[in-house]
This record gives C-alpha cells, sequence and structure tokens, in this order.
C-alpha cells in the first residue's frame, strides 16, 4: 500500500555497516506507504558530498532527513549545517560478532555516547535532534509524526498504530495477570 | 505456605521481556507466601492506564507497588505520581543473545545507568526509590520490610533468612580457610 | 512582525524555574513571528493534566511541542505518550547562584546527563527526540524547521537567518586574521 | 502539630556535616507531625555503633531508617545488613564555598555518582533502596507513604499535600499562559 | 618453598564467588613463599564477623588483609574502619556466561566503576587503598612490598621477580623487531 | 624573533569564543618565532568554508593545522577531510561567569568528554589527533614537533625549551625539600 | 613496493598482546611502503628502556613515534617526555574471547575511556596526541600525512588513498539508492 | 613531638601547585612525629629524575612513597616501576579561582576520574595502590599503618586516633539526638 509515491523523506548514512540498524526507519516508512530514498554519505570520506545532497534533498521535496551515524557521528549535524530541512539524527552502535574478533574494532568503545553527544550538543544556531541508540525505527515514526501534519491520513495511521500497541500491551497484562510472573516467564522463555 | 491470600504487592513492569528480571520478586514473595499482582504496565504504550493502575492499586489495598523498567524507565515515577503508595523502581537492563543479533538492539546502550538515574533523579516531592540495576530480587525482600511493620510474623521470617544467609557464607568461609584459595577454587569452578 | 496569530506551538515545562531556559524558544518563535502558548505541565506534580493537555494541543492545531525537563525529565516522554504530534524535548540543567546555597540543591548533580538519557532513550514505537543541554533556543530553530515544510515564508526566513550567522562569522573571521590570535583577545575579551 | 509522641523514624548521617541536607528529610516529618529521633553515625569512625543502632532502632519501634551518606556512602547499606527494617539511602553531595577554598576537598568529586551506586548496587539479599543524590525531602515523604499503610490520616495528609503541589503549578501555569514567557521570566528573576 | 609458615596475610571477599578473581593474590604469595588465611567475610551478609575477623587478624600478627569485594563493595572500607593494619582493596567485576543467562545478573553493570569508587572515595581519616578492578594479582605484589620493608630475602625476591620481567619485555621485543609487526602476530595468534 | 615569515601553521576554532583557549597555540608559536595564520571556521555556521579553508592551507604550504572547537565539536574532523594535511584538534570547554548567569548556558554540560569524543573517535581512514581538553598551548608544541622534522633550529629550541622546563622544576622540588611542605605552601599560597 | 629503506616511523606498544591492534599502523604504512621499526617498550615492566629508546630514535632519524598501549597507557606519555619527535598515541582496548575465561581480566573494565583520558590529558609543555581506541590503522595515516609535508609522493598517495575512498563511498551508495535498504540490507547481511 | 629523625616517607609530587594538597599527608605524618622527605619529581618535565629519585629512595631507607599527581598522573605508576618500594598514589584535582579565570584551564575537565584511573589500572605484575581524589590526608594515615607493623609505638598512636575520633562524632552524635536536625543545623551552619 503506498500513499505517496515521490519519496518524502531521505534515509542517509555514514556507512553501509549503519544500514542493519537504519532499514528499521525504512521498514516503518514502508508500512506506512511513506516512499522514501536511501543513500550513504560519508562526513568523512565523501565530504564533498554533504552540500550536494543537502542541495538534492531540498529540490527533491523531502520534508525530513533522517541521518544515522556511529564513532564521532558528524553526518547529521553537517548536513544539517548544509540545509533548512528537519534533521533526525541515530546514534549508531554495532555490534557485530565478526568484527569483534577482528582486531580493529569497528564498533564504538562508549556505548554509543560518543555519537549521542556528538548528535545533541550542536551549538546555538545549528539545531540537530536525536532518537536514542540505534532507535531507527523511532526517527522513522517522528518522521511520520512531522509529515501528519499535512497528511491527515498519516495521522489516523498513527492513531491506530499507538491503539494497536495499547491493545497488545494490555493483552499481555492480562495473560501475565492471570498466570502469574512464574508461569508466563516459563511459557514466554522457554 | 501462605501467609495472606489478597495480594498485598502490585508487580508492574514495562514489557513482557522484563518478566524475566521481575520475576525474581515474585520468587521471594512467593517463597514468603506473601500474595502479589502481576501486569505489564507501559507508560508509553499504555499511558491512561497509570491513573487508571493506581486507583486499582489503592483499592485493592496494596501495601507497596513494585515497578520494573528499562531505557526512560518513566514507569515508577509515573505510577508514583498518580498514587500515594509507596513505590520500589527497578531500572532493568536485559542481556539477550538473540536479540544482540537483531538489528534494533533492544537492550539499553548505557549499562542501566539510564534507568538508574531516571527512576532515582525524581524531582523534590515526588519520590520513588530504586534498587541496583537487575536487583528484582531485593525489591521483593524490601518490600516484605515494609509489610513487616504491621506483621510479626513476616519479622520474623525475615530475621531467619538473614541467619540462613550468616550460615551459610560462614559455612562456605570455613571450607575456604581449610582448603586456601587453590584449592577451592578448583573444587567451585572446574 | 506577527505572522501567524494562533499558536502553532506548544511549550511547556516541568517547572517555573525552566521558564529560565524554555524563554529562548520563546523568543526565536517571536523573532520569526510565529506565535506560541507556553504552559506548565509537571509530569508528576500535575499527572492527570498530561492527557489533557495532550488533547488541548491536538485541538488547538499545535503542529509541535517543546517540551523541557531536568532531572527525571519524563514530560516529553509522558507529553509523545499521549499525542501523535511531534514532541521536541530539551533537557534542563540549572545553575543557580543562589539555589546552590540552599541546603537541597535543585539542580542535577549528573551535568544533564541524567536528563539527556531520559529523553533520548525512549523505547520503540514512542519516539520524542532531544536537542542537547540547555539548548531551547534550538528547539526552537527545528520547529520553525518543522513549520517551514508548510511556510515558504518560514523557509525563506530560515534561509536569511542562517546567512547571516554564515556573514557575521566571516566577518569575525577576517577581523581575528587582520589582528592575529594576541590582540584579537586582548580587545574582546578585556 | 503533633500525631505521634514516640519517634518512627530514625534518621542518622555519616558525619555532621550532612546535616544540612538531611534536615530536609526532618522538614517534611515535623510537618506532618512525626516524631524522629536524629543521630550521627560513622560506618567509618563509629563501626561498632552499627549493630547498636540497629537493636536500639529495631527496640524503639521505629518503622523506618533514613540514611544519608556522601562519598564512599557506606552507611545506609551497612545498617541494613545489622536490621530487618526498611532502610531508606540518601546519596549526598556537599557543595560549600568555604570547604571549596580548603586543600583537601571534603566534598565527593563524582558529582554523587559515587555515593549513588554505592547504596544502589548492594547484592542480591540485602536491599537497600536509594532516592536521588540530595533528596532527602523525598525520602521523608518516602517514609511516610510507608507510616500511611497503617495510618489513614498519614494517608489523608499526603493526598491533600498533593493535591497543593497539583494546585500550584496549575496556578502558576495559567500565570505563564497569560503571560507569556518573555514576562513571565523578567517578572519571575529579577 | 616457603619462608614463612605463619599467615602473615589476611585475604578475604565478599562472596565465594569471588574467589576465582581473588587467588590471584594467592598465587602470587605462594610463588614467594609466604603464607596466607583465606576467608569469606560478606559485610552485608555477615555484618558481625567484620569486628571478630579485625580482631583475629590482630592477634594472628597478619601485615597485611587483601578484601576484594564486587558491586557496592563495601568489605574493604568496613573491615579498614575494625582495625589499624593496612587494607588494600580489591573491585571485583565478575564476568560469567553462566551467568550472563541468569534472569538476574550477578555481575556489576557498571564496569567496575561503582566498586572502584566506592572503595577509593573513603572519607578523610579511614584509608583504604585500591588496585585496578579485578587486579588481585597486584594487590598480592603490593603486599609482598610491604612485608620486604622487614624481610630482605622478600626485597630480594621482588627485585629479580621485576628483572624476570624486563627481560621476558626484552625477549619479545627483540622478536618483534626481527620479524616486523606482520609476521609477529599471525605467528602469535593464529 | 622571527624565524620564518610565511605563515606555516594554521589556527582556526569554531567560534570568537573559542580564542581565550585558542591564544595559547599561538603564543608557544609566536615564543619560536613561527608565524600562522588565525581564522574562525564554523563547521555548522560556514560549512561551505571547509572545503575552501582547506584549500587554501594546502595552497598557502601551511604544514599542520590546529583547529579548536568545543560541544560536538565537528571542526576538526571536518577540516581533515577535505585535506592531507596534518590537523590535530583541541576540545574546548569554555568557563565563563558571565556566560553561566546567562540563561542558555554557551558551555559544554559534559567537562569536555563530549568535545575530546567527538575529536578522537573518528572512523578508520580518517585521521584527527587530539590533545587533552583546553590545552592549546600543547597543540601548539605538537605543531612545532612535526616542524622540526624539516628545522634543526626548531629542534634545537625544544630541546632547550624541555631543558628549561628540567631546571625550573628542579629549582622549585630543591626549595619544597629544604622547606618541606608545611613552609613550602605557606610561602607559596599566601 | 618500498619508497624508502631506512625506517621512518617508530612503532611501538606496551605489551605484545597489543599486537593486534597496532598491526593495523603496519599495515597501512607497509601498503605506502614507508619503513617502520617495531619494539614492545614497557613503560612499566622496562622503564630503564624509555629513554635508551628515545635516544635510539632520535639518531635513527625516526620521523613519528606510533605508541600504543592499554589500561593505565602510560608508554605514549613517557617516551613524548624523553623526547622532542612527535609521538602518536593509540589507546588500547583488547577483547580476548579467551582472556575473557581466564579469571584476572587482561582487559581494561572501563572500555578504554582510562587509555584514552590517560594519553590525551598530558600536563602543559608535554603534548602527545591521540587517535581514538583501538584505531592504530588512522595513527598510521596520521604519521603518513607529516610524512607528506617532506614527500611530495607519498602526499599524492595520500590523495589517491582519499580518492579511493570517496569512490567506494560513492558506488554503495548507488547500490543502496537502487535497491531500497530492504534489499540492501538482506543482499549484504544475509 | 619527634618520634624518628630520618626520613621514612618520601612524598613526591608533579608539579608545585599539588603542594596544597599534598601538605594533607605531611601534616598527619608530622602529628605522628614521623620524618618525610618532600620533592617535586615530574614524570613528564623531569623523566631522567624518576630513576635516580627511586634509587635515592632506597638508598635512604624509605619504608613508603606518597606520590600525588593530576591529570594524567603517569607520577605514582612510573615511580612504582623504578623501585620495590610500596608507592600510595594520590590523585589531584585542583580547583583554583584564580586558574578558573585563566584562558588555559589547568585543573583536570574530568573530576579527578582521569588521574584516579590512571593511577589504579596498572598492568598486571606493575601494582600502585591508591586513595580517593584528593584524599592525601588518607595517604598519610596508610602510610603510617605500613610502618605501624615495625614499630608498636605508632600502631598505639593510630589506635588512639581512632579513638579520638569515635569520641569526637559520638559527642557530636549526642547534641543532634538531643537537639533535633532543625536546631543542630541552625546553631551549626548560621
Amino acid at each position: 500500500m503506498t500513499i505517496m509515491k515521490k519519496p518524502l523523506i531521505g534515509i542517509i548514512m555514514g556507512s553501509s555497516s549503519d544500514s542493519r540498524i537504519m532499514h528499521n526507519a525504512a521498514e516503518i516508512l514502508d508500512e506506512f506507504g511513506v516512499s522514501h530514498e536511501d543513500q550513504i554519505i560519508s562526513a568523512h570520506r565523501t565530504p564533498t558530498r554533504l552540500d550536494e545532497y543537502a542541495k538534492h534533498a531540498e529540490k527533491s521535496g523531502f520534508k525530513v532527513i533522517i541521518a544515522g551515524a556511529g564513532g564521532a557521528a558528524h553526518l547529521p549535524g553537517m548536513i544539517a549545517s548544509h540545509t533548512v530541512l528537519p534533521v533526525i539524527g541515530v546514534p549508531i552502535l554495532v555490534y557485530n560478532d565478526k568484527q569483534q574478533k577482528k582486531s580493529e574494532h569497528k564498533f564504538s568503545a562508549f556505548g554509543g555516547l560518543d555519537s549521542l553527544l556528538s548528535i545533541s550538543e550542536m551549538p546555538s544556531g545549528s539545531p540537530v535532534v536525536t532518537v536514542g541508540v540505534n532507535k531507527a525505527g523511532n526517527a522513522g515514526i517522528y518522521a511520520l509524526k512531522i509529515l501528519a501534519n499535512e497528511s491527515s491520513k498519516i495521522r489516523k495511521m498513527l492513531k491506530s498504530h499507538k491503539q494497536k500497541q495499547h491493545k497488545s500491551v494490555l493483552k499481555e497484562s492480562q495473560d501475565l495477570k492471570k498466570m502469574g510472573l512464574k508461569k508466563f516467564v516459563k511459557k514466554k522463555f522457554k
């Protein structure tokens, strides 16, 4: 089901390994039928593409840019510096069993705090906002909340999405209440 | 062995995955024969149930609410805002091998510090207390200490529980003293 | 200069002392002529107002809610749980010489990290975004970026705002280049 | 106004300098007319008094012990190890202009995190609960919540205390809404 | 080879699981032929044994007490409060694959920082010293350094221990220099 | 005394307030008679100047770029992404009594850790190096060490600079040894 | 392909286990045909070699020293104190499954923060610079940037190295844009 | 009162500004009549003095070395690497109003955590022990505890020192108990 054909959201990330986290943003947008364009823009390996992409995003009529990055995580802040479009940053912390056995660890040693602060602590006048570490899915929902300002259809879908969450938790709570913790844990985790 | 039939303790948690930690609270209460009612109340997915549950807890005559939550962990503080019953928070940090391999990591990136501070640093006038990260069992014992103010039976049981701990450590210490560290470690961990 | 009369932005904060930080959000909105409605909603002292305010915000046609809070900082996340409107959180850390001399320190002991994490680390499905600690001004600009999706006038103003920043930095850089650091510091800071 | 004459709460602290924070616990108990006994018990300078005090507390019929301590903050955990009474810990961080100018700084260098963790991270089987850093007032209210289990009078007072908070925030919010942030800040902080 | 028969060092730990770390202290003492007595003293589960053990240590003529503990880690500080003997603390962080799969994680969530601070940040007048997290072997060597003040034999052994370290590193360095990093790593780690 | 007229070092900083720290880099270069060019390049307010400056630096024959920035501190990494010249980052944390009294605090809430990590944790392939927080003077000396590879004059000056440090510490040590700590402190700090 | 035969870079590390990380520095130097000499210098186990090595490095005509160390990580700072050559520090955090199962964990408990600060926070007058945790490869590239000041050949190679990075990211971005996140992740990670 | 004329303790520190903290170690030694020799040894500005001082300390018959240092704090570890004497480290964090107003802040930006970890996290085989941040007085008492192994006079003095502490706390506790917190705070802090 697709509401809009032209991409309204630009999803970018600092490296291809971030795609494993960022696809959660894509997934929720797909679920809502909202088109997105996905690219890899490295603030450090392709710095000249920052300005180029920003112009492309404005020209394409994107409403929101979702930008994921790990480590020093300069991408969200740098894209935001090149455009007046709202940018949602996603601090990325990749655990990868294979990578952990390689000698130079690719993942951050600081549990994502380095990336979180590098995105949130932008100077006055140059805002980026951030969701939690690895919460690309939440960035997707937030983008939908912004789109909902102009689309009552999306707003309605967001509300029914919320109600489904509510019902599903309620259902689990009733199961738990009936069974008690002991049985519930046994059934659920064994 | 059951001392009281009507639930005296309400155990709640933010999501069903927290049940793996929270059942340690249930276990100690069961051991003491103290009834409890277990539910899932999500501060974020079922916000309107907060007030409802608080009223239910007061009407049911609960003496203590034990509330476990991870990540931003708003549940303990929000329930406490809706009731005058004492609330014990349990900051939850779930490690799950399966989840770690999924792309969007469900567990907190901050070792539980985010949840601990979100529970402890409540504003003046709205107290929640917290036990250590994942220490649901301790929350259970603390609830029993509160109940013991009105039940000499529970107080006696707590005292004998303490004495058993004392004896068990003493026994181990005597073994260690006799064997020395080298043999003790060999026997215990191989 | 006022572009729109009906408030488009709801600014809320957890306590009156947060107003000293939050008025920076108001200031930038005023500068752009965008109306806002300002309230104090305490997640802990007025929990029943959360749902009420959320409904009020949707009915009033607010496009964005800016929510500032310190300490455990549950306000942004709790409001977001009650509405599909986009919420921008502002972690607040108040330094106040007078308060420091009072016995129970009102400000956070954790440099704002507690509030930052309490806002950012929301569970999957319930997004709040956050700006940096005390960056209420940036939250204001971000709200304008969202509004600019529907208003070419605001977008134009944002662009000229950006250009002014650029020019002002350029001017300072030229002064510094001419004078050199030694003279520049003397002139600027003595 | 005094409801009960015999002390129901024991307030202890690790050193006399902690009294500046701990008197906030006393203040709220006094306001509710609940008697308390105040002592200095240093886990390190008077270790043999720990057991003695624990016995005294049980014999005196205390219902709750509130224990404040800074730095390594062993007092709450050590008292809890000697008694089955519920203990509420208060991590203390004292800022003192005079002390800052003395050569050996008396206050903690870690913003209270050392004390918070030293109180919360108790081993399984030996629970202490903690409120936020310097939140002695909240410890007092929490103690009242425990007492309220046996006293409908205290419960009623707690509820009206809550309502007063609600009303006072509501009043401020109305002022803010009317004046707007700019005027409100000017009036309040100048 | 045994220099002294009567134990000169008391090794204690908060729980039997700490023995896996603490046996590294025993190992180095054994290597030097220095007798030690090993016990489990839990500050929280056997609090009355603290004073008893302290007296025992002084009567037995111990010269140093090595005390390991994890989590809130009160043991080193509490023993030091009961005796004038020098106490060396060992902050313990146990990783245990089996424990990680159990629901209530036994190990600290804070990487040992909680234990390190709980040992080091003792109040003025009550010193404990600490080695690094899990560095029980270093605590053993430090105890030997203290004993060496009275035993030229131990001092000589310490010096030759140092020289062996020097030679072994030198040998490895020569291998590395000859082979270069590429070959060295291949040979050493595959 | 000026050895070289053409600037060999480019000093840049993210904002004019950083000049108070960065002038310490200038000071040591001036002392060695090494010319430098000073500019303000804001990664966020003047993003298009990054590439321009990088080209200018290479054309001008700069040997090293010293880049200071606070908060999210993207400047050093972004400049390094545009050039093959070695970049030395300086994490900046500005304390300013006047600013602390203003409502939106300009300085970082994280003690410089945010800036340090944002500079050091660059991805593989895009190196920036960093000195300690606010250690602009050290960045200056490090730049001189790099220049010394091509200038025996600067190398000689660095060696005599080192010897002066050595002598000055030695002199103080002799004073302290003679007087003892008590008198030394009295003389030095009163 | 070898440009220079005489080693221009000294690579040192605190222990042989660091070689698994440090060989990434060697690898990039080898790729550029730049000779290096590799040694193990332990600040703690071979302290007298520090001065000796520093003299050797200057006599050998090294242009840069790359020094890797974990834990307290004194090596980079101590070598820098003995020479005027530029030293690049590499904070090392070794994860080793085998080591994790041994009782005394060899790796740092602090995620590399201890090593990072121990290298960066050198006193005024004694600069060391640091790259990110485990970023030995970046230290290698930075050394090449310093050498490039004297070698247009290396500078050219660095530029083409940068262009290859750019192209490779661009290629991946085009793939991602075409496929979209869903397919890209499937193809790349399954 | 002087028990021993020949210095038994060597007190060293990394810079003259550390003397304001380190004189607290001297003070307690003076109180006990134990001679000490005080010097400034900078690991970074006078690296060649490390070995020299270590030999001097052994020849002089020192029993303990107390070493204070701030920032990267390499001094305690480096001295320990040169001698078999026990070294007690003191992490130093100097607050200085005058220095805070100077442009390059001399004090550590990390609350002493950098210095604490740099002292405690020494590699296996090279132990240094540390007291808490700025706790030079505690280092002095710990040195006395080591000396007491050979001097029953010092041991006796330590015991009576402990008893005085006990009595003084007891006295304050009695005052507090009598007055209650309200009056006690008024009397003590106004």
